[in-house]
């Protein structure tokens, strides 16, 4: 896309600056939306940062991530639910619409029960979030992390989870690189806009090789992911918010990271 | 199991020996089934190795690997088929009744044409596959594959093309490791075996953190497979043949292979 109006920048994508100096940077090169992982605002106080995203001109998109809610005992649910609240909490006086939830998974548990506890923990947090005004986010992740980074791995098991919870404060986060292989994709995502559940598009593309289960996702168009078929399913059904870049790479964390961000805008120009 | 007699071994797992040195091991170990990688054959008289592996009191499970069928030129799919042909050929030399398919993928063709490719690749091996009397069997493969090893990535999908190509002389190869994931398996799994189509049934462990996505997999037990209750659905199913041990790993192949044969063994006693 040529016009960058849509263009999001998740700020774990260049992890090496701190949160001001993205912001300059990204609102700098045109980039208008701006979703804030909770590490960055480590030792900030995070109204005022919330204002000065805004002064920079950036939309907030969302806060990421939370979730991690099945843990092997009582009490470690508990604090996942504590520290999921605070973080609603947050995210609120951040002025985020949405809260994206990395669900969790752990290999002591079998993945019917993860579900069973991920369901659990979305529910005692979801009246807090409505109370607060903000949205959650269910991010179905790649099958690769349901060892022990989220038991829900296809946007059909997302949708089951936003209607199961039926909820305007819950709905589904959708990102290429996790559901790019399913074949139910594109039924699936008319299933999840048509319910009201579609909430956020991150992209960015697979690589191969692929050298790193966690941190080698590669630019837009570096790899086999079909973005604009999947880009064309997304807004057929309705979709037409942000375009969130989201890329976990030591090879462009390396990098100059202005140099990277010039990158990432010739990509989403060229290839989403 | 306590009982060794369905404890096959593919010749990979230990691919440091050669084929005469893992048969003798093998058997020497109480092992009954052998699956022989392709590769393992090199510089072989096959028909005289089968003879070897059978007298050695093994029996010979399956021929590993054929498949690979998209490509983006008709040139090189035309010779995929080719290198098939031959390759079922060397499977009923080696007396071996099943050729596992690892289906092919490739990051420059879309995954519904890929699927095309596949069907169709199989369709075209399938009259000489019967003619010789070697069953093909669909082995999907994990969705970290998707890129350039297999557009098959659930067991549905190998269901559905099992089904549309309806041959006693085609089934579905059920690898724990790559189906594992799924929340669907246990149906499909019945579904499966209800149409004749399980033919054969690999296992290993997912281990947490998985450092690569090709070699780093764990020994039954070492991960978080839940492998007694898969086992379960396999056999409730209707499958009773080999259990075969698949496993490949730069940290095992490492090892003294007699020391990592011992490791496998345990492990087959004590958690499948």
């Amino acid at each position: 896309m040529e016009n960058l109006s849509r263009l999001c920048i998740h700020t774990v994508t260049t992890k090496p600056w701190g949160i001001e100096e993205a912001a300059r940077e990204y609102a700098q090169a045109g980039v208008r939306g701006i979703s804030v992982w909770r590490e960055t605002l480590a030792g900030r106080n995070i109204v005022q940062t919330g204002n000065m995203l805004r002064d920079a001109g950036l939309t907030i998109v969302s806060h990421v991530r939370g979730g991690f809610f099945p843990a092997m005992s009582a009490g470690e649910r508990q604090a996942a639910i504590d520290d999921n609240l605070r973080m609603i909490d947050e995210t609120a006086a951040l002025g985020a619409p949405l809260m994206v939830l990395v669900c969790g998974a752990h290999p002591g548990l079998a993945l019917e029960e993860a579900r069973r506890q991920i369901q659990e923990g979305i529910a005692a947090i979801l009246p807090h979030a409505q109370a607060c005004g903000v949205r959650l986010g269910i991010e179905p992740l790649h099958p690769m992390y349901a060892d022990s980074r989220s038991a829900i791995n296809t946007l059909a098991q997302a949708n089951d989870m936003a209607e199961a919870l039926a909820s305007d404060y819950l709905g589904v986060v959708y990102d290429v690189y996790h559901l790019w292989w399913d074949p139910d994709l594109e039924s699936e995502t008319g299933r999840c806009a048509a319910g009201g559940n579609l909430l956020a598009f991150h992209v960015c593309d697979w690589k191969t090789p692929t050298e790193d289960l966690l941190l080698d996702r590669g630019l837009m168009g570096e790899g086999c992911i079909n973005l604009r078929q999947i880009r064309g399913w997304v807004e057929t059904a309705g979709y037409g918010g942000f375009v969130e870049v989201e890329i976990f790479s030591k090879k462009y964390w390396a990098m100059d990271q202005k140099a990277f961000l010039d990158l990432i805008i010739a990509a989403y120009r060229s290839n989403v």
